[in-house]
């Protein structure tokens, strides 16, 4: 049996990663720094650790003694997590618990971004398209992809990269682009959004969460992009919203100026993932963006808690 | 007046920067995990610490506060360090440091190697040839200069990365090139060689040291090439051992099989530490072979101790 230790599993998507693993007979371990229990995946048992303290992240390993990992935590808090300095932090404690792990394990998953990609890449490749991250969070990413892919060559770990791109879905951080304009129309507010011709890869954070469960049970090694392939224009994808949220008069297209820079777009190439994984996302953007306006409308009726 | 904390400061290269940022009138505080005295530089403070164990790292840089940091400790056991796991380590210890150093200095530099050039790229340019590291020391160092510029760009800290070319000198791992040749030669022993077609640029450890001591006082950031500039073909790098031990004929050139894939030609271009930093070696490759052997030759003389 394979016992499959799972950081950032409380998580927007590591919940979902647990969930799928359990489904799919795994013995799953989940590690927060906080405890308590995974979202949707209550009877998995969540070991409490500060993977930040490298005592406690050995202590892990040496209790749970995983044969897989999957390492998802990373601090993406919203507005500040690009240009941390905790991606330093994160970076260092992601190699001391992938140097533990290959003491006792097998196989690595860990998560890296579209942000290690030239931004003016486009259709995004993992074997022909440019590295060239111009974020310290993505700076940071690909460090720790190039050294845990030498890693795993010298000492016969097999490890796999899963480049995460656009994700929305339920509980996401209210500041984020679908969660704060669903917020917004569900509330009768106008949502003030950019010009909206930027195309970007959405994928909902179930199929993210259950394409890195994918990617556990898989032998590919290296990157894979973890997206839908499918590119959508900010202004269609919050328009879905306001037609879930019945509330499409609310968005105002333009009001917002776009950041300086932003590419005009960042959309995944997923042959990897779909022929070599063997692995497709089984929402529709449309149902998985109505599926979170319902969740949202949810939490909103029931008020602060 | 700079306050600069100088790691691996007891090592090969460190003891001969400490001794030149001490003459050039630094405030310098030596870090070693074993304690002890400078060699060269007795009169410097030596902080001992593990900078493995992040919690000693913190507590040197709160205790030192240093306005420059000069990282130059890693694990470079011969024979290991190339593939060890300790690489990774040294990784996340430099980003912890680092990322403390960042809230109290200004000015950062650390020890990069040539090793992150591709082995194709002969005469090796900060700016033209490409990276590509094909050992997991070299991929942890380039990995670290990556994180470190990016970090530095955010963070407004001057962070510059000296790339370590081949050093000589006093002192060195006795299992290395110029030191097992120079010893077998004093000893009367023959030393078995390759082919020595393969050219490569050595440099004395002391001009190695004052590079580093040139590069904290510049404010040149980014990569800089600390090498000679000249290459050296290894059959001419060891007549010069044969020549200074006086046993040019134990030399047995063509006696050993060359690495697989070993690289043709590994040079430095000199241009940005040459103009940019304003530093030049001050010793030949005759003089500095010369001193070396006449080292080993008190060493062997005074026996074991």
């Amino acid at each position: 049996v394979s016992r499959v230790l799972v950081t950032g599993a409380t998580g927007f998507i590591g919940r979902h990663a647990v969930a799928a693993l359990t489904r799919a007979g795994h013995e799953v371990h989940a590690v927060s720094s906080t405890g308590g229990t995974v979202p949707g995946a209550q009877e998995v048992p969540v070991h409490r650790a500060d993977l930040l303290d490298t005592g406690q992240a050995s202590g892990l390993i040496e209790s749970v003694r995983p044969t897989h990992i999957l390492h998802l935590a990373w601090d993406v808090t919203p507005g500040r997590y690009l240009e941390s300095d905790s991606n330093l932090a994160w970076t260092a404690a992601s190699l001391h618990l992938l140097r533990k792990f290959a003491g006792h394990g097998s196989r690595a998953v860990l998560a890296g971004t579209c942000l290690e990609y030239d931004p003016s890449a486009g259709h995004c490749s993992e074997s022909d398209s440019e590295l060239r991250p111009t974020t310290l969070y993505g700076t940071c990413k690909d460090a720790l992809r190039s050294v845990a892919g030498s890693f795993g060559r010298e000492s016969g770990l097999s490890v796999a990269w899963g480049r995460v791109f656009f994700v929305y879905g339920p509980d996401e951080y209210p500041a984020r682009l679908v969660a704060s304009v669903a917020r917004a129309l569900l509330e009768g507010e106008p949502a003030s959004v950019s010009h909206g011709r930027q195309v970007r890869d959405y994928m909902h954070s179930a199929d993210v969460g259950e394409a890195f469960a994918a990617l556990v049970d898989a032998d590919v090694e290296g990157p894979v992009n973890v997206g839908s392939g499918a590119g959508v224009t900010l202004a269609d994808l919050v328009a879905e919203i306001g037609r879930a949220a019945g509330r499409p008069e609310l968005i105002r297209l333009g009001e917002r100026p776009a950041l300086p820079g932003e590419p005009p777009e960042i959309v995944a190439d997923v042959t990897r993932l779909r022929d070599e994984v063997g692995w497709q996302p089984a929402r529709s953007l449309e149902a998985g963006i109505r599926e979170t306006v319902e969740w949202w409308r949810g939490e909103l009726q029931s008020g602060p808690g």
